[in-house]
């Protein structure tokens, strides 16, 4: 029997039919390469309106490991490392990418998928000589690796000891538009752009074709980047195509309309699945969703429907569902229907 | 006025229709991330079959820039070098992308572009002891950055003295269809497949969105690929995106095709060229012509069409011009026109 | 008042006597650069003799940081890791010396400052395909930052594992000569360079001016090894002068008995230590130790003797006591008279 | 018959006489570790008034190669590039060390082992965009690898170059002595300082047992340096052995005596080959010269001295010939007289 549908990820789906049809109408006009054309330079401004700050940089790239690579390594000196949570991409699921830069990731377990201030804090007390590496940037994700989101207050405390404390803040925003649209968080773009010194906004997991748009607001950040880009392979000669995407996205309200569906089937499943008794390892707030089922019913499921297994709680297992702007309602029904058989 | 057309790049224009069409057509069905998808799965299939290299391993990624420097770090030692012509783009257009990923390239100036046997000979000749590097790796660009090719004999000989002195043999073929489908090139692709132990089938200069395809034919190289891709940013979660774009490339001729159409606008731009009582700094072999003109007519020809200049010779200016799939043929004729009436 | 005597570390004397004699005595007679003379083969001679390995590879070099990241550099491809306890060198004080190379240091807590199998199955489990690292190095320090041994028991099982999941074991011996020559520790040289695949002997913290002997056993570390110490600035000019006192400490056993005094004069001052009533944070097994004393003890100890507070215990402070070769007996009952006072 | 002498290098022996004793003289007593020590203050502090910079910072390490290494890593970015002649020693003799770190070294052939500003500029010239690295910090060597030196007129033009186009001027002085006491430089140590933003002072090279002087005048440099040192292995625990060095160096003018002598020999020398009518490849400057033999004389003077062939002309032979401190004036004679009987 085949598989009904894949919970895997949120980028399953090729692209949003709007983004495919921009596309196909461009026919062979040519643009400027490197990302010195118009469509790259209009989803700049449209970005920076967004996020209301108007004298961002605004860089278009293909891939989140490679925005975090690129981002991470133009910002430190040789010595210097990054702070980020054990669960953070970086430095999970990127294959030693930073390390391959030459920087060592200082992690600290956190909670819920998030870094707290006194985390970061112990992590710079810890590192006091020249014997150990100099802490300069924190990452974090948002919506977090969990499905977890930081409030205005959580982020802002964090912003501040970084200002305080010479540590740039970097935020991996693959799933920024779930995290904004989440009823969780009270954050809003122009908040990010304002706690952070740089961060990026993911298309690839809210219905791009593929693409990451970062922006920089810290001016230090800003100097040379388009060289960072070109030296680890991220300044695309057809940048206008992630250009143009972005114009899609950041038109008409795209990136957020997509964000909330997601959400929203998500949200839905975590109901159903509530409903039948079953509780979840973190809080239900973006696309992401970590329910925690008996083996044997996380077995069954795997027999129906795609996902990933996070965690083996004893005689449970804790699942990672993902939804996506493009799962339909149907397919949630349907999960719910085959989970109440199975419970 | 404004310009009537740019010969800068290959790469000017988005797709080729039947790309975009292809790509549109697809829906929201989901695949599966990070290359493991039917569509690369499919195309790999169709490169090997293309290139007659049935146990080859085929990997996409986003940019020419970005295989390089994932291909070439991942077959070399710390202590182990590339040997580059001094017109090879790793050296001059990368902005160090090599180096900072450790290693050096050794350069020698050779002829049209390209190396001979000798010029690699001497690079490894003078590299005796363990205070030098190692060359270990030679790097060719087919075609090469002054549109020039290889011929069998040639690549065959640089192939053999490879293999005889432990060298690997990559060659940057962001441009292999111009090559092969050149008339001054008797290679053919299982040619490439056979003399050397990796290359890359550029997708972005002839006709695709964005992506080349990667071959590796030499089983030590093969190794933990998908690890190194990861670590540099280069594993896209939607390579399918780039496997779709080959699977449309390498169905019903269209790569060959699109670099037979580039190739036949440069020539007759070429012809039009000479018939005015110009010559060119390299033989005209590709879709990169490099016409010599008086300074005045250079800058004249500035004011009407997109071009960059390649040399100041004396009170010349030796002009790189591009064409590609998509080069109207009515513009070679006015250029030529142009041309004609400021001579 | 002045500080009676420094227990901060075991390098804070120049040299053992017979070897400032030795390099006194030596005259302005030539020798080969790059150890390539005359001392530095001798003593890798007497080394492969001591530890019984006559095939085993040796080069000197200036210190420990430096060996450490160009053993496991050399070993490592771009995305393989290391495993190492959290209190490893490599990890907490090297100031990223490893991950400068390009490599995650991947840790487990461990116990007394060692790794069991366990440990490091734990972190191969945790690895499964290429969105990870690849573990492929075990570093262990014997003697360890906290002062303990491995018994021969324990790295045998390490050793094992480690093959049986093509993991190199590579063993920081900064401190080598107090773990052999700790009565806690039933391994021989010989033991070691069975078990590990490259370890190196310390010079610096066991009587030399400075200098410490990387010993490589496994044939693929072997290989283009003075390549890697040169890139590294690891290959000094002047190896003979390390070459040299190697001779000295290897000769009549002055190796074995310089560690043998250091550990005793450690063990006097622990028994004096606990005679008093003090506990000890680990097993006191070689010339480092480190008891627990209330917080104004240590405070007050502060103003008589150099040493380094290890960790805060509620009210409670463990310090970190080192003595060397040099630690004159007297100073130990100065030491546990002073101790007394103040309890 | 065994080789008379060996002019291949001039650290062919282990230490000038005063240094040994210095070292001897220490006994016990304790020091701090990694360069906190009493010696380094102290020699730090000779080296600042013989240079005449009293705020420059001044670094003690263990070799030319590793000074060059942390130097040039902690001056770039990642994207940040070298400017250094063909013949420099970080571009020929390092194994790749510079581009270990992650940056490319662009060359200019020069003249004399030197570069022009010409030179300078024309790298500088060609690097106008993202797509090239950025030229950022200049390499010289004082004396060159060819035995000539800079005057005063040069470097300062150089310098002045540098200054007004954002370059970095690093010097690396492995024999800084040989070319300050060159009757063909009109440098003192105190324009140096003042030219150039960091250099070294060569130990190994000139009477040492080992060691080199990092000093630093540029204050963004100076910035971190010790965890530079750290992380590439560069801070040793005993670097009060180096500091010791020095003192005894810059005591009483040691450092220009030994460097004289070593001149002065090679001045002898070259005097007598001249007179036996053979030419030079290079200005004789330093103590480094390099003669040119016919073939069969260079192959017979192999038979009784150690030298190194430069290079084959024709069927002459370029040998390079290095003087020390140690040189004995008799073994000159018998060279000139050898060369006489071959004549």
């Amino acid at each position: 029997m085949l598989m009904k549908y894949s919970f895997r990820n949120d980028y399953s789906e090729f692209a949003h039919p709007g983004i495919l049809t921009a596309l196909s109408e461009i026919g062979d006009t040519q643009f400027e390469g490197y990302g010195l054309d118009e469509y790259c330079a209009l989803s700049a401004e449209l970005i920076r309106n967004k996020i209301n700050a108007h004298s961002a940089d605004v860089h278009f790239l293909s891939g989140g490991t490679q925005a975090n690579l690129v981002v991470i390594s133009s910002a430190l000196r040789p010595h210097e490392a990054v702070i980020a949570p054990g669960s953070g991409h970086i430095y999970m699921h990127e294959t030693g990418a930073i390390e391959a830069t030459g920087h060592k990731v200082c992690t600290r377990e956190g909670y819920d998928g998030k870094l707290s201030v006194d985390d970061i804090k112990s992590v710079v007390d810890e590192h006091s000589d020249e014997h150990m590496v100099k802490p300069r940037l924190v990452y974090l994700s948002l919506s977090t690796e969990c499905g977890t989101v930081y409030t205005n207050d959580e982020l802002s405390a964090i912003s501040k000891y970084c200002r305080d404390n010479a540590l740039y803040l970097y935020i991996d925003g693959a799933r920024l538009g779930a995290a904004i649209n989440s009823p969780a968080c009270d954050l809003t773009y122009a908040d990010v752009a304002v706690l952070s010194d740089a961060f990026f906004i993911g298309g690839t997991k809210n219905g791009a074709l593929f693409g990451e748009a970062i922006v920089i607001t810290n001016e230090t950040l800003k100097k040379d980047f388009r060289f960072y880009l070109k030296l680890r392979g991220a300044l695309l000669a057809k940048s206008a195509v992630i250009g143009l995407q972005f114009r899609e996205l950041f038109t008409d309200g795209l990136y957020d309309d997509l964000a909330l569906r997601s959400n929203s089937m998500a949200r839905k499943l975590a109901d159903g699945i509530r409903s039948l008794g079953y509780n979840f390892l973190f809080p239900v707030e973006t696309n992401i969703i970590i329910p925690v089922f008996p083996d044997s019913i996380a077995q069954a499921l795997h027999r129906l429907y795609g996902f990933y297994d996070w965690q083996k709680i004893g005689d449970k297992t804790a699942v990672r569902l993902l939804t996506s702007w493009a799962t339909p309602e149907s397919i949630i029904y349907d999960f719910i229907a085959d989970l109440f058989d199975l419970t």
